[in-house]
This record gives C-alpha cells, structure tokens and sequence, in this order.
C-alpha cells in the first residue's frame, strides 16, 4: 500500500515535469517567432534558421557534457534510463530522464536570449560555433554552482552566501543577457542605426503579430519555467507552491505589461507595442528570481518595476550605442539583476550580499568567457557578415532564401 | 496513510487546474491572432496592443477588486496563500491559488470577445477603460451569480430557477458579446462598410493564416476551459466527466466548422474559411454551456446547430448595419444563448424557463452597465478615432507603428 | 483505500491521456501552418481551409464508423460513456472517453499529412471527399491490424511476425505517405515545377516564419504523440517510460535538425531552414516506431539519421517528378520507413522481418485502396483544378478570398 502511494507520487512528479518540461520547450518556439518579428525582413529566415538549430545544439551539447558538467555524476554521453543513474539517490522521486529533459530546455532559454540581440549582422555559424560552448560549458558551469551546489572552482559556495535565485533570473536570463552583451561588443551595431551626429534611427521589426505571438508563448511557457522549478507538486505543500508560482508568475507579467506601456505613453504619446511587450517579458524575468515567496500583490508590483526599467533601459543602452535589436540585454539582464535584487524583500533564506556577489560571480564568468569565444571566432572565422550582405539581407548571404519572396514592397 | 491520499488528490487537482489554467490563459494569444488577421494591415498593431493590454488588465482587476466580488470573503487585495484565505471551507481540496489563477484567466476570456468587435475605429484608451470596469465589476458581479452562488441583487438566486450554465457560455461568452454589442451600437459602423443604398461591403481580414492559427489556440485552450470547469479530477467520477467534456468539445468544434464549411458553400458557391473558422467557435461556444451530458453524437449535432447559426447570424447582423468586423457578437452571443438553450435537452437538472431567465438576467445587466460606461467613456473622452486617422489606419494613431511596415501593396 | 489508489491511478492515466491528447491535437495546427507557410501566398486559403476541414472530417467519420472498425465492440455511432461501452474489459484503467479522444486526434494527424503533398493544385471539395474515405475506413482499417489486435483479412496477425511500431511512424505516418503518394501520382505535378529539359524549378514557399513556427508546434505536439503512446503513466514504471519517450523524442528531433542543416550546407553551401525543419520532422517520424527502448545517444543517431535520408529523398523524388510542395512523402514515408527499420535495433521483441512484413501490408492496403479512391473522385468530380485557375490560385477558385489580400507584390 505504502508502496502504491509511493508510485503514485513517483508518476505525478514525473508527469508534472515532463509538462512544465514541454512548455519550457515551447518558449524556444516563442523567443523564434518574438525576434522574426522584430527584425527586418530581409533578416528573417536567418534569424529562424539559429533559433531551431540553437535548441538542437543545445539539447545535444547538454547531452554531450553540459549535464554532466552541471549535475557530476559519471554519465557523459552515457544512457540515462529509467532506473536513475549510477550515484543518485535512491530510490529517486521522479524519473531521472524527465530530470533530464527539464534541464535541457532550460539552457535552450539561455542561449535563445543572444540571438536576439546579434540579430541582423552575425555570420550565422559563428553564432552556432558560439552556441556550441555556451551551452556545452559556459552555462553548465555556472548553473552548477547553484542547481548543482558546486562551488565556485573551490574558492567558495554561493549557497553558503545567502544566494537564491529559484527559477534562473541570474542563471539563466542574466547569463544569457551576459553572453549577449559580449557578442554585441565584438560584432558592433548594424550599419545605420546610430547616426554620425549621435542621432538613433528607429529600424522597426518587419511583422508585429509574429512578436506579439512570441511574447504570449514565453508567458505561457514560462508557467513551466517558473511552475517546474519547484521541484515537486505531489503533496500538500508542494502543490501549493506550484500553485502560488503560477499566480504570481501570471501576476508580474500583467505588472510589467502595464507599466511599461503607461511609461511609454507618458514618454512618447503612443501605446507603444513593442515597449507593452518587453514590458510584459520584463516582468516574467524579474518575478523568476523568486516567484514562490512574494504576494500577488507584491508580484504584480515586482513585475511592474520591471517594466519601468526595461523602458529606460532600452534608452540607456541605444545612448551607448549598445545595439540590440530586439532588447534581449535589457529584459533578460538588466531585469534579470533587478529580479535577484528583489529576492530577499520576501525570501528571509537569502541576503542582498549573497545576491550580489552571486551576480557577479555569475556575470563576470559568463562575460568573461563568452568575450573570449567571441574573440576566438572572430579570428577564426570573423563574426560579422560583410557591409554588402548586411546591405542585402543575411538571408540571402546565409540562407540562400527569402522569408517572405512575395511579400516586400522595397520600403 | 489516509492522509498520503488526500494530499495526492490535493496535489493532483491542483495540478490539474493549473494546466487547465495556462490552455485558458492560451486562448488569450487564440483571440490576439484571429482578431490580428482578421482586420486590416493598417489596424493591426492597435488589436495587437488591446489584446495584451486588456489580458493584463483582467489579471490586476481581477485581483484588486473582481475575486472578492465573485466569491466574497474578505481577501479584497489580499494575500491569497497556499494555506487558503480566511473563512474558506477546510480544508480545501485544491490550491487556493490554483482557483485563483484558474478564475482569473477567464475573465480575460470575457474580454477579449469585445476587442474584436470594436476593432478598427475604437480609441485604444477608451477600450482599456471599459475594460477596467468589465473585469473588475461587470463579468464579477454576474459571475457572481452563477459560480459565487450570489443571489441578483437579493432578489432571486438563479440556480433555483434551474438555471445551469457549467463552463460559460453564457455568462462568459455571452456576457462579453453583450458588452461588445453596447459598444459597437454606440460606435457605429466602420466607414465605408455599409454604403448609401444598403449595401454591405466586404472588407477582408489582412491575414488569413494568423486568424486559422487563432482559431486552432482558442480550441486548443478550450479543453482548459471546458475541462478545467469539472473543477476535480481526483477520482473515477470526475476524471470520467473530464475526459468526455475533452471528447465533446472537441466534437462540437467539428461538427460546427463542418456545418458553417457546408452551408457557406451552399450559400456563396466558395468554401469560406472565415465562415468555417467561426463555426468551429460557434460549435464550441455552443457546447460550453453544458459539454459533460450529450453524447458525442448529442455534441456533434450541437456544435453543427451552432455552425448553422452563426453564418445566418453574422448575415443577419450585417442587415442591421451592425459592424462586427471579426462576427464576435454572432459566435459568442447568439450561439452562446444557443448554447444555454440546449442545456436542458440533456440535462435534467436545469429547465428552458431557468436557461431563459438567467439568460435574460445576465443580458440585461451587462448590456444595460456596458451602454452606461461607455457613454460615460464617450462623454469624457471620446470612444471614437477621428475620420482621418480611421483612413490611416490606427495603428498610426494609437501606436505610432506599422505591424508590417515592409509589406502592405497600398491595395 | 484500495480502492482510493485505483481511483487516483485512474484518474491520473486518465488526465495524462487527455493532456497528450490535447498536444496531438495542436499537431493540427502545425501542419496547417508548416504547409501554409511553403506554399505560395495564392494557394494559402485553401491550404488552411483544408487542414481545419480536415480535423473536422477525422473527429467525425472516426465517430461515425473508425472507432469502431479499429477497436471492434458494437459502438458504431453510439454513446462513449464515463462508465464504459459494452464489453471493454472492467474496471477500466482510464476513461473510455479519454482513449477516443487520444486515438481520433492520431487520425487527423494521418490525414494531414496528405494535404501537403497534393497542395496548389487539388480541387478542395476532392480532397475533403478522400479524407471522409481515409479517416473513417482505410486508416482505421490498417490501424485495427497494431492497435485493435485485428488479423489481415483473416490471413495474418502482425503482431505473430514480429512486428511492432510503438507510436505509429508506419501506421500514422508511412500510412499518411501512402495515401499522400497515390494521390500525387494521380494528380500530377504543379505547372512549371518541372521544365521541358529536365530542370527541377524551385517553387519558394511565402511564409518561412509561419512554416517554422508550424515546425516548432510539431515538435511540441510529438510529446503528446509518442508519451501519451505509453499508454499509462500512473506507475514507476510507466511514468520511466514516458519520461525516457519524452527525452528520446527531443533527442531525436535535434539529431535530425543538425544532420539535415549540415548536409544541406555540404550540398547547397548555405544553411537551408526548409530542410532544417524537415530534418527536426523526420528526427521525429524516424523515433515514432519506438522512442522507449533507445538510450539518448542512440535516439539522437537515429533521429540523424532521418535528417540526412529526408535530404536525399526529397531530392530524389524532385529527380522522379514526383512532386511534393513540402516534402510530405519523404519526411513522413521514407522515414517513416526507417523508423520502422531501426525498432530490432533496440527493441528484442521485433524482428527485421516482421518490420518489413509489417511495413508491406500497410503500405500495400493504404497505398492501394487509396489509388482506387483517388481515381474514383477523378472519374466523379475531377481532382485538379483548371489550367487557369491553377496559375490564377487556387485560394480565388476554390475560397473565394486571398490569404493576404494587401501584401503580395506580384513577384
């Protein structure tokens, strides 16, 4: 009888990641469509064509030796099967290939964030050969110091600092903005957004339904994200956190949504589209940080903080000539470090110290790192498309083919 | 041992309406991309822009204001937590938060059926204060009703009437078409939609694919919306009432595309997507109000009742020179009374005189606030864009950005 | 208490049914997408009024006779209730209700592969006239010979042979292929495809981000379709083997997205996003037959596999004039096959011969009684659409609408 209970709780823990595990993987359908959408549409097939093959990469690489890098164990390219993996903890409470599966569409997120803000002048491969060590080692490292409660090559263990960050503000959305950020400094801006007399020519996205359909797909996706990172939902007190992460997740994307898009009212005298739906993922980033401890209330606020700074954020970083097409930088990482701020107003388990030097930690490996690579490629193979094939579009230089043949009436 | 089991069916409803929850919080994007290729290129960005704005306004007021005047209590603003809120019975059989989020998401639901109907003439901010007033007052006071066992008013209470309505129909889907017919009659028609000799012009949607893909999320989410309101799963029983409500909605989504495919062509010679995409709503509408007693026969033949009624409807509408640019009225409205009539034919429980006078009861109250706010909007400041920006388009106006500024052939 | 444990693993394998029913389900979606974004803008109407039509057609002729041809019993056209049909085994382990609506989503999922194939040049009403024939007799028949237990016309039992295709990359997808195959042949190939002299002209589709997009709710739908072929999930063991179905089925789509993406770039020297997404959906056809006994390694080599074979297929049959707007018959028959070849690999319980045996019989029945009914339709009401109406879009002739009535360029 015990036994039975026992099983049950096994198949719902199970079955509960495998579909948070699902809608995780939704959302690189999401970060696909949101950046088509805002880029133009001479640079659209190319910007599809990474978003697929990233989450192949990274589903592969993880597989390879980003699991292994982040969890130990001794199964590198090994069989992960139903009866768990040599080492585990037996008997384990959910299967160890769901385990798998969840952990793999998150460094899919991850590596999603750059490609966004590379958009419109990357050679295409070398952003691929980038995602390759992103996701095979950049972001296993780190994660591992958290998820994996690995220390920090033995000098010192961010859980002992009074460090939290619940679904991944800082490890998966910050680092990604983090890997962005270096890309962006090595590639520099597209030609003509940023004109000689420090003028910022407005390039708007080529189709707006794709982005708005990209932002409610992250939102949906990221109950998983959020909901699937407690864990577990096969008792009492589980399911309740599951479901308060859910509300609240709900909670701060209507906060940031709404005040990103009275900000932008006030600041420009328009609904502005675009700014509502940063808005929106702005506050989705700054609640994931810590998505189980606040109130709706305090939610919504915390998302609505999000929401003003990814606004002013966005103009900052377009002052700094910081060019990121679809403000992957600005959600993800500045957002990002607001929600690991945010952290101890409502989780007593962690300090603003702890947050603190876990950023940075956090940061300064995932720019530190990246910024090499990209350097590397950059001599290998060159990270920048010529002047020409920017001119024209990298889906004809990259791809060989136009995402809309029929559509583009030469504006 | 005993308790082990209550603490699986807690953690597995609770599970269960929150999946149930994100299909519903789906359907969100559903209505986003059918209104979104359904109006003009010009208007896109504007639908776009009510369509997020207007789900995040839902969840907030919902929450400031709408669940405490639905279900009472006294959590007005308050923290909802996984121990459950004051007063509530104990101990509950699913996360307090669960219903929460799961309550919350069909407000929005309620919402987005006015957007489509007001689309390409409406100011954008005097939608979003509608909606501030439906979905924090309007929708709760009627739900309320129902779903809050609430009497109208201290006068009657409508379940003992015989009333019954399980996942809607009425007094999500009909209530959110009575809202829009208020403000289309004090918005008036499209120019150029109805010429000076009673013609009636067609002005197709922009963008057939997103609306097909619009129509497959809102049936997709459904299952949510329908199977979600069993409101259990954790047993025999109600896992049996939750896989037909899955399998009857889906047969009425069938039947009442077939229907609307077969009568358009017999109609107009032409397979009419637009009218197939409305019937597969009209079938699903129509069954919402009662999908856990027919047959899957009983549920085709609904769903197709439905089909039959929104293509006579949406021309009928047309003859009155009501403008309806995406036919909201006719599938949420008319066939949702459809729906609520057909509810006693399988089921005992409720009766025609109890479907009629809730029907009447929940018309009334939503039409007659909706008329008054938004003749109030109009009076203060104005619910209509000027001639020329409605030429222009209102997405210029409103939101000072094309959602394709590459593509549109000036046609 | 007992009785307690059944009820929550009937109502967990009960939910789980449905949640993977509902992502068979969206598969919908993603062939109406994929198939209207690599078609031209004129043909896009129709391709979407097809693939609702379709769904419609499968959800009812599945439960007018499918159902009951494939599962036997006497419930032809009768009532699936919560408490079973007469003579299904008791107690039931799940819903009866939630099986027929696991297994009526696989019959659309079936037929839609059909509609890309025969796309641009198929009269509408002819194809939805096939698909009534299809889905209501010759799938069930051939799904009858796995899933129902049913013998060959009395001659032989496939499951004595040897033969096993878990989640159906014969029985679905090779069958969709068949069916998908004759009707092409019967039709011919779109004008101008082919030149006088041999020359194979590419025909651009008009839409890659909706076709990645369609790609992307494939992947996500595929969970559904192979986890939910399980069967159950309420056990230890269950629950393993969904899990390691789930990791596979991801593993495998990734396998074939970069083997397709990298052969593409060795053959054409760029990175070809149509091939990228038929590579993930071949990855995925070729793990279909049996995604539970691989390791991760082997799934992600087997899914690669079908990313380089899909190549070469589509270029091959593009040799034979066989003409295929999506790349339908290669994707989903000759890997299919594959996938069908690949099961003794890893799985004891089938044998070489049983595949091959097994693979003869379907394609034979399908392909056969799919000929006859496509020359049937010919001699009756003709299959193809007129010279003119052809170069003018079938969306004109067939629908009476354009998809994108302001967009196109005339290109």
């Amino acid at each position: 009888m015990e036994n039975s209970i026992f099983e049950l709780q096994y198949a719902l823990d199970t079955f509960y990641f495998l579909v948070c595990g699902a809608l995780v993987m939704w959302m690189a359908a999401g970060f696909a469509m949101l950046e088509a959408g805002l880029v133009r549409s001479k640079n659209t097939t190319e910007i599809l064509t990474k978003n697929v093959a990233l989450f192949a990469i990274a589903c592969i690489m993880y597989f390879v030796c980003g699991y292994a890098i982040m969890y130990g164990g001794d199964y590198f390219l090994t069989t992960i099967t139903g009866d768990g993996v040599t080492g585990a903890e037996e008997p384990a409470s959910y299967a160890p290939s769901a385990d798998f599966f969840f952990q793999v569409v998150f460094v899919a997120t991850a590596m999603s964030i750059v490609s966004g803000a590379v958009a419109e002048r990357m050679k295409l491969w070398a952003f691929l050969a980038f995602a390759v060590v992103m996701c095979g080692v950049i972001y296993p490292v780190e994660g591992g110091w958290t998820w994996g409660g690995n220390s920090v090559f033995g000098m010192y263990t961010l859980g002992d600092l009074g460090w939290s960050d619940f679904a991944g503000s800082g490890i998966v959305h910050m680092a990604g903005a983090a890997a962005a950020l270096a890309g962006v400094l090595v590639l520099g801006a597209r030609k003509g957004k940023y004109g000689p007399n420090g003028q910022i020519n407005a390039i708007p996205g080529a189709n707006l339904p794709l982005a708005t359909l990209g932002t409610f797909i992250l939102w949906m996706g990221w109950f998983g994200f959020n909901g699937g990172s407690v864990l577990a939902t096969a008792s009492v007190e589980s399911a309740n956190s599951v479901a308060i992460v859910f509300m609240n997740t709900n909670a701060a994307a209507a906060g940031g949504l709404v005040s990103a898009l009275i900000l932008a009212r006030i600041l420009f005298g328009k609904a502005d589209l675009t700014m509502a739906l940063n808005g929106a993922l702005a506050g989705l980033v700054a609640i994931t940080a810590e998505p189980s401890t606040p109130s709706a209330l305090q939610a919504t606020l915390f998302g609505g903080l999000g929401g003003l700074l990814v606004v002013f954020s966005i103009l900052t970083l377009d002052k700094l000539k910081i060019d990121d097409p679809v403000g992957a930088i600005s959600v993800h990482g500045v957002v990002g470090l607001l929600g690991l701020l945010l952290v101890p107003v409502t989780n007593d388990a962690s300090s603003f110290s702890g947050q603190i030097i876990g950023a940075l930690t956090i940061f300064t490996w995932v720019f530190g790192t990246s910024l090499a690579v990209w350097f590397l490629i950059k001599l290998v193979i060159g990270v920048r498309v010529s002047e020409e094939e920017e001119f024209e579009g990298v889906d004809l230089s990259e791809c060989g083919m136009e995402a809309y043949p029929e559509f583009t009436n030469g504006k």
